[in-house]
């Protein structure tokens, strides 16, 4: 693959770490009075401003039929590369584009309440790009550093441009003791370019425990100036939209309760990738969904 | 040396891991009214019931100069083996005795703010039985999993009953994303014995990542039962009182602030060491020690 634009993210090429300012737009769509489901201005304020929005006990009838689905599809992907399991335990970490192997998580992903805020963040019609189930066991899940998905699929994936969001369902309670995700409100207006390079096959390593793209103390140190980390919390059922660029990361999760949401990223139809910008191949198309015709 | 008592909290044996009762009290000594510093009856009833009793802003003009204090033990004590630092970073993380190398951390632990309730609590004299500072570094500080001190402290150490408190302050604040101590409430009041056994010079491995002495999941499941876990937080300068065998863990530090503490564990001059109730010889004296007389 030949890269075709211009690389305004560049990361991991070797050059020392440094913040570099976010030229994209953060929300690129409009208010739209009328339509089911929009987000009103004061939700896309918030959106703009800190980076993600929580929508609690959004849509809780979606959670036992979704933890059902995701019992079946222990069993019925067992064995293929679309399951992470942990580090130490053994135990079932993520599952990849489980949309492709289930017909009601499709039917989520493609549900009003979630496209329509998707496709208004992005101001464009919209295609997933990556979709997972993600599980952190109780007492075993271990923790993610800090990072910036955005990174990632940029060096990784060939994502040219900040213009994607991600939207997950919690399908257990998220609360300080389980391992929630951790964000650093207002963070997605700057770029954190990162030390290092990408080695090959990054991906077998980072699904486990992520090193490349992880941010130096000293970078997080002057992030944190003048903002604070925030736990993000809900009961089962509420659904969170944060943006590509938002820093966050995770704690062990040292409770009882195991901690598993279902996550879709959606990217514009305007914003398709193009060849990974690192000396790498492009990652299997689990991890990038080669499909990126607009969903319906 | 010889054991000289029964063992009544066998752990590491060799057996399966069961949950026993406890057979000692939880507190030893009653209401002193007219005496400065002593807890109140509702302050002594919560320790009962829950194993902890947190004083907030309790010495807080003791913050400055012990931090200050800690900075010049980096230096003097360097090298020393009562100096534990970080698995993967190197990062400073424990010294052990600290009163024994500062003349300003030994008059803290002999305060009356202190040394009152230490005494009230366990109903007699006491002594120093390990003391440490313990430093969680910012972004890197890891978790400690869900252990009881006085498991440890029986078998490796040979503390014959549970007779003993642990008294800390907090020289930073302590909130839920800087590793904060996490504790389960009641849990004091039944023992993990826990399965496998203690081998030789465990307290190498086990000063920076636990393993011996940590109950599994499903002995977790079952204190959690019809229990909740819970944060210990505070401004700097709260002090904390927890029972010897109070569940607790820590989880990673994944924020931009360390996490420094100063801790003295207090043993009932009823309960002096004995030889420890494993197959292996008494820990170095900086973890366990020797000296047993009463403090004034």
């Amino acid at each position: 693959m030949i890269k075709e634009t211009e690389d305004f993210y560049p990361s991991r090429t070797g050059n020392e770490e440094t913040i570099l300012p976010r030229i994209d737009p953060i929300v690129y769509g409009n208010v739209q009075p009328g339509i089911e489901y929009s987000l009103t201005l004061p939700q896309m304020e918030n959106y703009q401003e800190n980076g993600f929005i929580v929508l609690p006990d959004y849509m809780p009838e979606w959670v036992n039929p979704l933890q059902k689905e995701i019992e079946s599809l222990r069993s019925l992907m067992a064995g293929r590369e679309e399951l992470i399991t942990e580090p130490e335990s053994n135990e079932l970490r993520t599952v990849f584009k489980p949309f492709a192997f289930s017909h009601i998580i499709d039917q989520f992903s493609r549900h009003p309440k979630i496209l329509t805020i998707a496709r208004q963040l992005l101001g464009s019609d919209v295609y997933i790009t990556q979709s997972r189930i993600n599980i952190k066991p109780a007492f075993t899940g271990k923790s993610f550093p800090w990072h910036s998905d955005f990174e990632t699929w940029h060096v990784e994936d060939g994502m040219p441009r900040m213009r994607a969001v991600t939207a997950w369902i919690m399908l257990n309670e998220n609360n300080e003791y389980n391992g929630p995700l951790y964000v650093i409100p207002g963070s997605h207006k700057e770029y954190v370019s990162c030390a290092g390079v990408t080695g090959s096959r990054n991906y077998d390593q980072s699904l486990k425990k992520q090193e490349a793209g992880v941010p130096k103390p000293e970078t997080m140190q002057r992030l944190l100036k003048n903002r604070e980390i925030k736990g993000v919390y809900g009961n089962p059922g509420t659904v969170v939209f944060h943006e590509c660029n938002l820093m966050h990361g995770s704690p062990d999760n040292i409770s009882a309760m195991p901690r598993t949401l279902l996550m879709f990223v959606f990217n514009s139809c305007e914003n398709k990738l193009v060849a990974p910008f690192c000396d790498q191949p492009p990652r299997p198309d689990y991890l990038r969904n080669t499909d990126s015709s607009a969903i319906e």
